[in-house]
């Protein structure tokens, strides 16, 4: 079925390469047996699929090196991969043969707490770092929902964000500098160990590239106080409109909370029906708004965002009386895409973003879709981040149903464009949005950004057949056709 | 004297192109009397000058492309200009002739408050964007020391700090996206009107570039809102060795203020000498410390930092009590170069960054190094980051005391290196420091950034003879020899 395709690798991995690749990582870190590569078809995103011929697990980067200029000499692409838990299949074995892993480099090289920073391999475990740091009052802040899981490598591969993006930013914000193979095996250093700006801002280049441009070994990051007080409220809303109206009026007030997320009835449904927290099912929407910051203050802020929320409607404002109940809280908002499968045999995640003022136009434009398609869609997002991730629910069985469901999500998505945002929030392009991303820029945009890449990568190597939709690069064309507008 | 030399600009400006030039951006937009011209010899760096050949003021993107598309078909390079308020002589018209200098494009193209944006043109001054968004309660936070002067295309090229950098960030965190005309003429717009990171992030590798990559005409830029309350304060030390300490001791305390800024006794003498702010001038070091945010929070943060200085050896602490108070003691910091004119004939700032537990030894180097060559050095700077300025006062009619204070400069600025830091924090590269560049980067490092510089400005016509100690790219290697380290 097309919907869940499965796509050739293409190109053909020689066992001499195979051999010489298992010499350098040892027999525990190849994968080569045909049920244990099957884990590595697809990652979050489960519409297209590949297996890999090749999975070597390097654990460090002498032997992700050594793997890469191996490759190199016998002319065989390769994609770098995390955790698998990125959502656009970047790291689709597609149709480079060979999966490079770094979830075997768990070791956390240095931690500076004085100058507030750490030096962590790519395979740790985003939380881990905090876990580490905690007991001296820090934090990491990038919190995607699959922090437990994911790893500091695909966060930078991804620029990953999460609830406290809106007012922490993201993952680019807080790496100071990497480490990584090129794809001709060389090692480099980019960015500094300290936050300083000599140079031009390569780090930032590589933070996003979804791995076409090397495979980023380890990092420097950027750790920041855990705040001294949290407050997490629930607020319930009758409808969508007054609790995105209310998102609107917090900001406006001047009130930049730590998160800012929405959910719809959909979504509360699945959620209460999976972790009976204590949704009312019967809400249109709730917002889970967090603040943080000095405790003297928070108090203040928490009775001003309560009277916010009442003026725009809310039925109810809940404030968590202890950290269980604010774990909770979060726990059912982090889960509530694993809550959706109890909807829906198959659904499709998608990920927009749209100027924050524009949040009651696209979710309007997101309930029409599902009503022209027949489709139960759900929101559930970042909505102080303008960030949407409306779910689709669709039943992968019936042919007509997922060609419709793929159909809004490219019209949700065109719609994001229209109102001025793009067509990715956070989960980037990988192989999902190629298209779409002539949405938003023009051929000449795009032929600037793969001759940026070719710096790095000049043949190609890393990770091809991601982001771009045509692979060439178009040396004489430049001029974007995209203009600056709010 | 070589100190002060007058550098060639070496490229000739044919006067067909001089005519079509005045063509394109009118009467008023041309500078080409000696007497006039004399005026852009430097910028805040005036150790080396060179008089342009012709200086012309667009007054329009188009303008801007139509100028730079010109000089493109002659083969002539240009030199990006915004008000000439650099330090390390990035405006320097040498080798190219030609300055095109973007003070004439000061329009706000469009202020969008529920969306926290604006798009300013490059010559728009600094401070004016805060004026415009102040009543709506919000600010753009970069403020450098010259922000009643400097312009936004300035703060790009450069990207500029100041003293509110330690909590909020450098000028890279607050610009979305930017319009910019490449080196041939043609528009392009990079980033996003919103925070979206869809593609690769083009517009981080922009701001800091010192206009080697074409000449930024507009940007997108995020504003942030006003804290409700604010607390400045004054911290007298017998010595710079207890105001360090406290530096580290407010850190280590979970506190991130706003500013924390340190004047040693030189400075403290110079600045009262000036302004008369009432600073003990017995002094050994002061620390100017802001905190900002939610009002009710303030007092108990404030009354820790006094409980830390004051654990720390502080002999005094005072409060600013009205922002007339508060005005008058940033304005004694933010004019402490200027007051140092009273101080010695000719000064030379540098500008180096140390993490910031390493800041006693650096100001232990800096203190032996103006001892060996015997020279009165002076302090002020952004100890939070760890940004020193030491200020090496000299006689410029005096070579022997010239060249020490040149070499104490590059030997301070080695040290800076030596403890893990770097050779500028935010004053750029320009042509002082093209050679301390290789302190931190290998020449396979440096090749990088030449290939990344490439992709824009393939011939080299954006201010050449910046940043890089060498002209040409190296394409063949690869490999950097800098190492991650703490």
């Amino acid at each position: 079925m097309w919907y869940r395709r499965a796509v050739s690798t293409s190109i053909a991995l020689p066992s001499a390469l195979a051999r010489e690749l298992g010499a350098i990582v040892g027999a525990e870190g190849v994968v080569s047996a045909p049920a244990a590569l099957a884990v590595y078809e697809c990652d979050g995103y489960t519409l297209e699929r590949a297996v890999p011929q090749l999975v070597v697990l390097p654990r460090s980067t002498a032997e992700v090196a050594a793997v890469v200029r191996a490759a190199w000499r016998a002319g065989v692409p390769f994609v770098p991969r995390g955790a698998g838990t990125g959502l656009s299949g970047g790291c689709l074995a597609a149709p480079a043969p060979l999966v490079v892993c770094t979830s075997r480099m768990r070791s956390i090289r240095a931690v500076d707490l004085p100058n507030r920073r750490v030096i962590t391999e790519a395979g740790v475990v985003n939380a881990e770092v905090t876990r580490v740091v905690r007991p001296a009052g820090l934090q990491y802040v990038p919190d995607p929902s699959s922090q437990n899981a994911c790893t500091i490598g695909g966060n930078i591969a991804e620029n990953s964000g999460g609830p406290h993006t809106l007012k922490y930013g993201v993952t680019t914000n807080h790496v100071l500098g990497v480490e990584m193979v090129l794809p001709d095996g060389e090692v480099v250093t980019l960015g500094d160990a300290i936050d300083d700006g000599l140079g031009y801002d390569l780090t930032g280049v590589v933070c996003g590239a979804e791995g076409t441009m090397g495979i980023v070994t380890a990092a420097t990051l950027r750790l920041v106080s855990l705040p001294e007080g949290v407050t997490t409220m629930l607020a319930i809303f009758a409808t969508v409109a007054e609790a995105t109206a209310t998102v609107s009026a917090i900001i406006a007030a001047g009130i930049v909370p730590a998160a800012l997320e929405m959910m719809d009835r959909t979504i509360v449904a699945a959620v209460e029906a999976a972790y009976r927290f204590g949704f009312p099912t019967d809400a249109g929407a709730v917002l889970i708004i967090e603040i943080d910051g000095a405790a003297a203050g928070l108090a203040a802020t928490a009775a001003c965002i309560e009277a916010l929320c009442r003026t725009h409607g809310a039925e109810d404002v809940r404030r968590a009386a202890d950290e269980a109940e604010r774990a909770a809280l979060w726990k059912s908002r982090k889960r509530a895409f694993g809550a959706v499968g109890r909807l829906s045999p198959s659904y499709c995640t998608q990920d927009g973003v749209v100027p924050r003022t524009r949040l009651p136009e696209i979710l309007a434009r997101i309930e029409s879709a599902g009503a022209r398609h027949r489709l139960r869609i759900g929101n559930v997002f970042h909505a102080g981040d303008g960030n949407i991730h409306p779910i689709v629910l669709y039943d992968e069985r019936d042919v007509d149903e997922a060609a419709r469901a793929l159909a809004a999500g490219r019209e949700i998505l065109a719609a994001c464009v229209e109102l001025g945002g793009s067509v990715t929030g956070e989960h980037g392009i990988g192989v999902e949005k190629m298209q779409e991303l002539g949405l938003s820029f023009g051929p000449d945009d795009l032929a600037l950004m793969q001759r940026v890449r070719a710096v790095f990568d000049p043949e190609g190597r890393a990770n091809p057949g991601k982001i771009f939709p045509t692979p060439g690069i178009c040396v004489e064309q430049r001029a974007p056709r995209r203009q600056a507008a709010l």
